[in-house]
């Protein structure tokens, strides 16, 4: 950490943050410069001790140099995270293809758009039992009844599922039916959420929140990683902007970003990214070209009558297409998909 | 509800959407133009069947005339809501002056700086207890010691106290502890959390999500609002954005653009908008000149040592100096601060 | 265009506002709903006495049907344009594949560059004479003399040159001497910049401003094209957002989107989207997996001697590199490669 | 400037880059830490050559430490500069108040409106005569005659004029008839106009682009006074955003945040930044509570007559009701209006 001090700064404002920076365990290193004098910080600034420095008196700015996050970064581990759900592989090659409705909506409904997804080699299913809705009004998802129908359908078509997590309370719940967590966007920084999860030895898709960094997102997978469970799967599923022609800003470069500072693997959501079926394919395309993970594509059967999200769904033949030419893209980007 | 149907819209598709309208208890109301056929949809736009006419073949867009609030809303109730904590009233010219610490960090601690802000002339004291924060390395708070210790200096000092809530579970216990709850920014679309607090008939400082929209924030309210807790004060604290010069972008506008809306007070909290001590009295002054209910700053004896968002806190002798000038401010707005 | 009124507009403000839509040349057709009264304006919503509707006394909102922009919409031409630059062909199935340094600096450093990109496969040769920086202390470019190297450079490599215009009074000379103008970010609403080219009968790279939406792009391209010139290519590179790891949020989703409205080609600028030669490849393969007419690349064989944005180029062995992996990827996307 | 290393920098590496921070006229200051090896640069790091140290291999990060700017920032200049347009001063406690149309429509028209806003204490008159218009299918402004009528106006009701300039040719023709130029948004890093107008001595009201940082904005002021011109005032007129209830998010933080690091005076545009006329009167109390150096509000008699922007106009009743309230605010401000 480096410590930048103000033109102003007094001898005795200098001398008080030299002792601070001892007092705290630090090790401080002066130098005075034409314009600025500069206070080198030696010691972990990961430590809850430095994160008040830039109260200090006389203190201009606090320079990080460390990224935040240990467990998660690539310097802790160098080689790709592989995380298995059922028994497909996710991470260093092998690509997840997850595709469901947004919500499980009933056992029919769900075994015929699993038949399809399946079919078209999809490897995981999703469905939402419990979901977070803007409105109050809106349907909130089947709840446990939602989990058990995604648990029989799954097992029918032989994939495994995934369903999202929204509270503490509902983690030994999901643990029991599904084979994989989600949490969604607006619970990324849920650090209850995480904690709890942290504590099962379970898989979990972590979305990135609307509003947060790479940074953040790792940091929050870093939460999981903390308590124990190393099985996190990160995704990039579009940010808010101020592009009023798409749900979301999808932020392609995320995929080596992420992959550059950690060893985690990353998927894309294109579907929530965008909330347009005329982009979902193009940008699920782009996605392995980039080097993510897998895809992550909301597909319904007639989006006309879903419980929620409708508009944003593929139908089952356009959701096939994707599958041929993403297999295409596999082939030469030199990655994989279990069946 | 308006649905703008493609140019390339054929009759049949026209027909099912005028078919499924009638399905789902609206009333269809069509009209072609030069350019683009248009189809009213005359019915509770809210009604959660509504959701998925963009998915219909022939739609290319869909327009919606009402706002998704209803409780929330100002045509729900014409007056002014006024919020009570304690003895303290908040909203229909009356201002809430909340201050305090981050975080509660030992009785002698906050005890100090509780005499300091009462003094001062801040009607409510604040101070975490569950500390949400990015890196699970930091300092997570006292939890139920530090709402005992809350709830002692409040009393001591005659002040009610609100302090953060952040998980269902705990909901409860900061029930028994606090004059009011406070949801922060990661939580505001927690939805779990907003509900289990909609059972209460507390009162609760609900703060904007950092990528919320002004309607989002709404929306939130709406949950506490259906769960039967008319109780809500909201809070604008900024909003990311790519200025990096401030912690957050403060969007001063979302004071009176709510208030043109709804019902419920609002009030400012500069210190999480802007993360700089040199930023916040001109922000608060602002915040009462553009017709905010109250403000909600950090107060810190010394800021060096606090255990979070040191850097973002006045020094007591700066904030009765900010208390004085909005005194004089109020009396020009015509508004007055219950002690 | 469709008027939404507001729940207490009055009987005479609904006469005053009906009589005012035919003053102005359109149709009124109003639909009095159970919430709120609707007014379908029928005509040409883009003529300018359409623009104030939402001032009238009584309008809540205006709702608008149709695209703002009709030279650049698919609805006006439904064939992919191609434009030519020099003999190599963009869209419709043709990549650009645009490279060189970001300022020409010399005629050795160019043509030492463009030898580099002409073998590794680049199509046309990029290089700034006119530089925009935010800076009035930094390197301004080398102005005419720079635009005579880059012609001179460019003929002796067989490549037809791009260089940036800034100011309309340079549009001459730059017109000279390059066959293709570049509209910087900085410019994409410099209105009498995109008119004086629009005057020119040469292709213009219109690259999309830092807060720009895609209909902002398209209306930009609409001003270029409604003065007669009709050679027009789009470039996403970047847009501003909270994310500070990289030097701009490449919006790889504004390809599909462009691609869907309008008929002329969009490139992808991965250097100033992201600003980190470490992302750049994997952007610019995404960008051909989504579809993208071409990419334009900085490539300097000495970055840390660039006199601008050295830090984002990619070296000329990292350039091979990409070249082969974009060929195999245009083949799996059946797109080619003009030489 | 402080270079941070990779973790895996070699040797030769680490030498090559002290050799070449000599090179380049700077001196080196290596201290090697745990984990990060850390170079001081010391020296002018506003100089080009500073450029590209983020290029030299082994190098992780560039931190800066000193601001961008020089001529507009406090430390050159301790006082708040006034810039006097007419016989109206602006800064150091004295506030503009600019009214006016959009554009200039009509002499009646103007001189009306002028009226009106003399009347209720305004003292700079504003009118656009070259209109920078997102579709070039809308009215573009009267020109050279609306520079005429502006002129004219001004005169008779004795108030200095300020209209915008968008082009460096315009430059002549518009300081010969107007007070003060005014560089719209969208021109903001239109870097030729900015050193037009630099060799100018007349007063330039600069706003603020629409995704430019403070530091951006500071930039731009910067070559404005590098050829000479010290007559810089800023305008805050609200940035994109996420955020679609309102125009822009006006980001009041910009005011003090601005007079903190710069002498230089800063307005606000409460018109622009919000677009309604519902939030204007809130957000220019708020901007004088805040600290600002005046306001910049739109006024039209019938505003759905006006030729551009006209939902975003005050009636005249309005602004006179404004202009008491800010009275009152700049009595407890401690500023004053020069009439």
């Amino acid at each position: 950490m480096i410590l930048v001090l103000r033109p102003d700064a007094t001898e005795p404002q200098i001398e008080h943050i030299i002792q601070r920076i001892g007092e705290l365990g630090f090790t401080p290193h002066v130098s005075r410069g034409e314009q600025r004098t500069i206070v080198g910080v030696i010691g972990d600034e990961r430590k809850p001790q430095a994160e008040n420095f830039s109260a200090i008196p006389g203190v201009e700015q606090v320079l990080r140099v460390l990224k935040p996050f240990k467990l998660a970064s690539r310097e802790f581990r160098k080689e790709d995270s592989v995380v298995t759900v059922g028994k497909v592989r996710i991470g260093g090659g092998h690509l997840a293809m997850i595709a469901g409705p947004c919500a499980v909506e009933s056992l029919e409904g769900l075994d015929t758009i699993a038949g399809h997804v399946k079919k078209a080699g999809a490897n995981i299913l999703r469905g939402g039992a419990f979901k977070p809705r803007t409105s109050p009004y809106a349907f909130q998802g089947m709840g446990e009844d939602g989990l058990k129908i995604l648990r029989d359908v799954g097992d029918k078509h032989d994939m495994p599922v995934v369903t999202e997590v929204m509270d503490p309370r509902q983690v030994p719940l999901v643990e029991q039916w599904a084979d994989m967590f989600q949490v969604g966007a607006r619970n990324m920084q849920n650090f209850d959420l995480l904690k709890e999860i942290g504590q099962t030895r379970k898989p979990v898709l972590l979305k990135r929140g609307m509003s947060a960094t790479v940074k953040d997102l790792l940091m929050s997978a870093e939460y999981v990683l903390a308590g124990g469970n190393q099985q996190v799967v990160l995704c990039e599923r579009g940010v808010r902007s101020f592009e009023d022609s798409t749900r979301n800003m999808l932020d392609m470069s995320a995929v080596p970003n992420v992959k550059g500072q950690s060893h985690l693997p990353i998927i894309v959501d294109p579907s929530h990214a965008t909330g347009r079926p005329d982009l979902i394919p193009s940008m699920a395309k782009a996605s392995i070209a980039a080097g993510a993970d897998g895809v992550h594509v909301e597909v319904h059967d007639c989006p006309e009558k879903a419980f929620s999200d409708g508009p944003q769904a593929l139908l089952p033949p356009q959701f096939a297409t994707l599958m041929d030419d993403i297999r295409k893209l596999a082939a030469v980007m030199n990655v994989d998909i279990d069946a």
